[in-house]
């Protein structure tokens, strides 16, 4: 099995308001590295996973849409709470739509998105995707 | 799938005397930074895998069992070879007890130990839960 | 001459309202890794710059005045703009003003704080000391 | 399951003829960095994966036949493209071949490869082995 | 003392043709991590060193004209090594001319470029401005 | 000005038996990274600083008198504390001492030694050499 990851960030403020998350209620903000891997079982013929720059392009569109906000206030995230889970998790099944306008798209069989939220905590979340 | 991963480190002082570990037979030491990762398969109300806090706390338990010690003369590694191995999958083991007090632990599928003993070396451990 | 660096990390809303900041004039946020390291020319009798535990509580307790803030109403930063680099002379000075109370303080000829705000950017401010 | 892991780099030259390559057609070059995981059910009598010398070695005789070189000229790629995901098969291959000489090659379950080609960018193989 | 720090990479082939280099005398390539720190006494009005987006674009510039490319064939290299610390002072003095057309430019006391060619070697090039 | 900078680690046990040092009183060990520089002015007839082959020579002597030691039997620190500042003076000292059988060695201003001793923590010693 084959993957590729490529590694874009984003800087966000966001609150995250439930008693478990203590002083994280308040309005505070975070720098998510975010690195997005991309799983197949064989090579394309140019012997690749998929076209790097490609990659790069759909995640930065993705990425685009949340860098630099306010995810309190962002509509995606209406009455949902941005916690590092729940964004990985939006990162990858957005990552996964724009695949489908990728020639290599139908034969990934999953994504993986790591995000980094600070040097001592981070949070995974793996999609399989139809082809798995 | 959804995993948190949490980071911290401890410094021990031991020995491996094995033929097989050539130099590191004599008493030396290292600093062990380990990254403890728990799975899960959906995220609960608050839309994390678990407390993050607790999370910490759980660990930082397990590696003040350990740090600042000898292993050599550690009575959980009496008669044992305290690899990097072997460490992590203690500590996975241990931070798994820890687990049954948690409210989210039941939910969990899996633990996994990173260590990391120099920039050139680690070791992992993999543990599955009952929930998996 | 030596020095000794201690690391920490907080996490920021804030916006930089002028125009040269583009899209960073929204509201969004940061998670800041502080590097905060203290020079001095001869070390004191337990042959250390400083005690490394004072060291970290000096640093966690002025990094605790903007860990999960929002910078824009913050009184230290009223009218003023929290950019990297002022964050930077910010924590230096703050730090420097917690020395006083520290036995070896004296003797510490500068400060530097080095702030990474994401993987590709950072930011240094260096302080002399008068014993510089 | 347990993994062990060992670090190396080299450094190549190579280009990559294929329209999808864009500027990468020409010869360029790159540092890979390679993270070679060693998988196995159950640690031997020594409480290790395998011996960490020994799998040193192994990785260093495979990337000696790479490192300082011009893959658009070394045999082993000859017709081939030598992007990162297919030189992360190749080591992996090379590796699970000197495996055979191993003591404990045969307990293995399999190998991991990972190459780093820039800070943001890396493929992984994954190599199940009979023992899986 | 402020310093602002903007990283980047670039990917090149090159050789080495004196004996001092050994294996580095043959035809290889490397991946370089470039840390480019700007210097100044007093922030701007804007309180930065200097916008980091231009500071992106110049250095952008100047490793555009090394990106994929084969240093033996570059004019700018000819009769000349290329080495680790000629390539940071290249790039340090490359930057500095740029920062002729930068508003904040006149005020910049210094340069200093670290070139990261693996993980265990890198290179530092200093270079005082006439503001120093 | 140039640098250059070759990264070794070496892994021991020691204790720090005064008052101040707190749980490190008791033996316990550490990996310690070592980050060497070597600075100079203008570079030699081959554009370098040194030969980086022969610097990391120099570097692993000196680390390999106190890889895998106990340092609290270590004749060198006998009545000394073996602290982090301490070994880099010592490593720093160590080096220069060597550097008068290497032919750039009467050349060179100055070496950094960065002793890093987990991710939170290292300590800087500066030596100026003669030529500076």
């Amino acid at each position: 099995m084959f993957s590729l990851t490529v590694r874009r960030h984003f800087m966000i403020a966001h609150s995250l308001p439930r008693e478990a998350f203590g002083p994280a209620q308040s309005l505070h903000g975070a720098t998510f590295v975010a690195e997005v891997s991309f799983r197949r079982r064989k090579l394309n013929e140019d012997a690749i996973v998929l076209d790097i720059g490609a990659a790069g392009t759909m995640i930065e569109k993705v990425l685009a849409g949340l860098n630099y906000r306010n995810l309190d206030e962002h509509p995606d995230f209406a009455g949902k709470l941005s916690t590092t889970e729940a964004l990985a998790e939006y990162i990858a099944q957005s990552v996964a739509a724009k695949l489908k306008d990728d020639p290599d798209g139908g034969q990934l069989t999953g994504i993986d998105v790591t995000l980094r939220e600070n040097p001592d905590a981070w949070a995974t979340y793996t999609l399989d995707l139809p082809a798995a």
